[in-house]
């Protein structure tokens, strides 16, 4: 199982104010992912709002999807749900629909003991027999992984991968070590936090999960290859350029600016789900002012 | 509005591993509120477990609950929702079935700015009609409200009351003061966080919403009887009692003891919902042990 390598490209979903997908915009993020090339693609990641949307949505998105993408580039789908029978229910239906992987995160409302996180990943592996990638997000989940865990999920059967939050550069080698000592030969380390993710991969991550590849898939694949040519002065200069990009996110969330940005190129005017609000001016203008000056492709 | 004042007793939601609520339990637990003359009833609560349970179960307690308390006691009835819309309908369903107020926490993933918390507050109070108590639980909803947005919101048409989790003895007073600065009159200042909120009561605060009263409510009522008729030195030694009890809730979460405790005690045989596990031994052993040895009523 080495799906999950190189950049992995994580799209916003775009749907109306009641939660209907919008499929025909999807397909239109979709389609750019695939002419770039991409290596696979997060369907209904954080970015892709999937705890907003229902089970008959979540399915609509990725059968879209599955029709849209083919064969060629593999689609990780979110998983994720607060109530364990409920995860089980998504990954059985992503593994129906034809998603290569589930991304998994301990949706939390009561906080959650290892144990229990351990057993959810335990169940849902157990009862969907679709691989998983475990999600670890505490931004957004509110459940923090340490490498005991992480260890001991990745030997569950059919646990194939885990996405953690990029650590400083400063910190990226000893995160990844402290991983590598713990999962399975094969086991797919991944990174996301656009601004941190370069320097992961360069330090020998598997794979970028990365949300600028959702609008800026060529963009960001150009640093991929570079770090796979063995170019880390040219990855780094490449990432130093999205700068201003990183600087928008950090200021107002990836999410929202994901959302601001496609709605400012015309791709798509989809809204994030309420209470989530569109960016309003002058954090809007801001946004289309610093990416009309960045060539982003 | 009065209706949140003195004790309001939060009990667990008694339910299937599919996540069907049992009723027949719920009515024995609320049979045991009613006797005891609670102020009011905290259905479907953290406690209670609303974010894991569909909006068709939510409704069937809520129905039960009415039919079983009567007029007498208000309920005071969980209704968030990640999503807006979504607490909007339970909020519909809530007055519909004849709940007193709704308690709206701004449950979240994509972690909430304070503008689109306040719009959350304002789109369910105006679409639903239903009187509202901001519920302010960090712990579960991972948004911190801070009293200039409390405020902001306690002036809105129909918001009633606030739930703040208990400061810490030596700072109520300061925190019902930095409150009291903000709302109109009237408006409700209670806390949750069993183990800090007699001290709460004490400093003058409108209501105790409570965990153990939901299990326990004549052992409650006796210490709010004694901070309204100030006698304080009997409330801190009838609170000081339930200290093994305070320290089990610290030790394993107030929600996972009190499942082991309705149990334990031949109430109910509910388990929380999954992920959620119920205490294995030897926890359930000493949650045994301690309850046996208190007089708890």
């Amino acid at each position: 199982m080495t799906v999950l390598k190189g950049l992995s490209a994580f799209p916003i979903t775009p749907s109306d104010a009641d939660g209907q997908v919008d499929v025909a915009a999807l397909r239109r993020l979709l389609a750019r992912l695939v002419a770039a090339g991409v290596d696979s693609i997060g369907l209904l990641g954080s970015t892709g709002s999937y705890p907003y949307l229902s089970r008959a949505e979540r399915c609509r998105a990725l059968e879209a999807a599955v029709d849209e993408v083919g064969e060629e580039i593999p689609i990780l789908v979110g998983v994720g749900a607060l109530r364990t029978d409920e995860a089980v229910r998504l990954a059985q239906d992503a593994r129906a629909v034809g998603a290569a992987a589930g991304l998994l995160a301990p949706v939390s409302y009561t906080p959650l003991t290892d144990d229990e996180v351990f057993e959810h990943f335990a169940t849902v592996a157990r009862e969907s027999r679709l691989p998983l990638c475990i999600y670890d997000n505490p931004s957004t989940t509110h459940f923090t992984f340490n490498p005991v865990l992480v260890g001991r999920i990745s030997h569950l059967p059919g646990v194939v991968a885990v996405k953690s939050p990029a650590p400083a550069p400063q910190s990226i080698a000893g995160h990844l070590g402290a991983l590598r000592a713990v999962v399975p030969d094969g086991f797919s380390l991944g990174y996301s936090g656009d601004w941190n993710s370069v320097e992961a991969l360069l330090a020998g991550a598997d794979a970028w999960y990365c949300v600028a590849a959702g609008l800026f898939p060529e963009t960001c694949m150009a640093i991929v290859e570079a770090v796979q040519g063995q170019r880390a002065d040219e990855a780094r200069r490449l990432n130093a350029n999205l700068q201003p990009l990183w600087d928008l996110f950090k200021e107002f969330s990836s999410l929202r600016v994901m959302y601001a940005a496609a709605d400012v190129l015309g791709i798509c005017s989809a809204q994030p789900p309420r209470p989530i609000l569109p960016l309003l001016e002058p954090a809007r203008r801001k946004v289309a002012e610093t990416l009309i000056s960045m060539s982003l492709r």
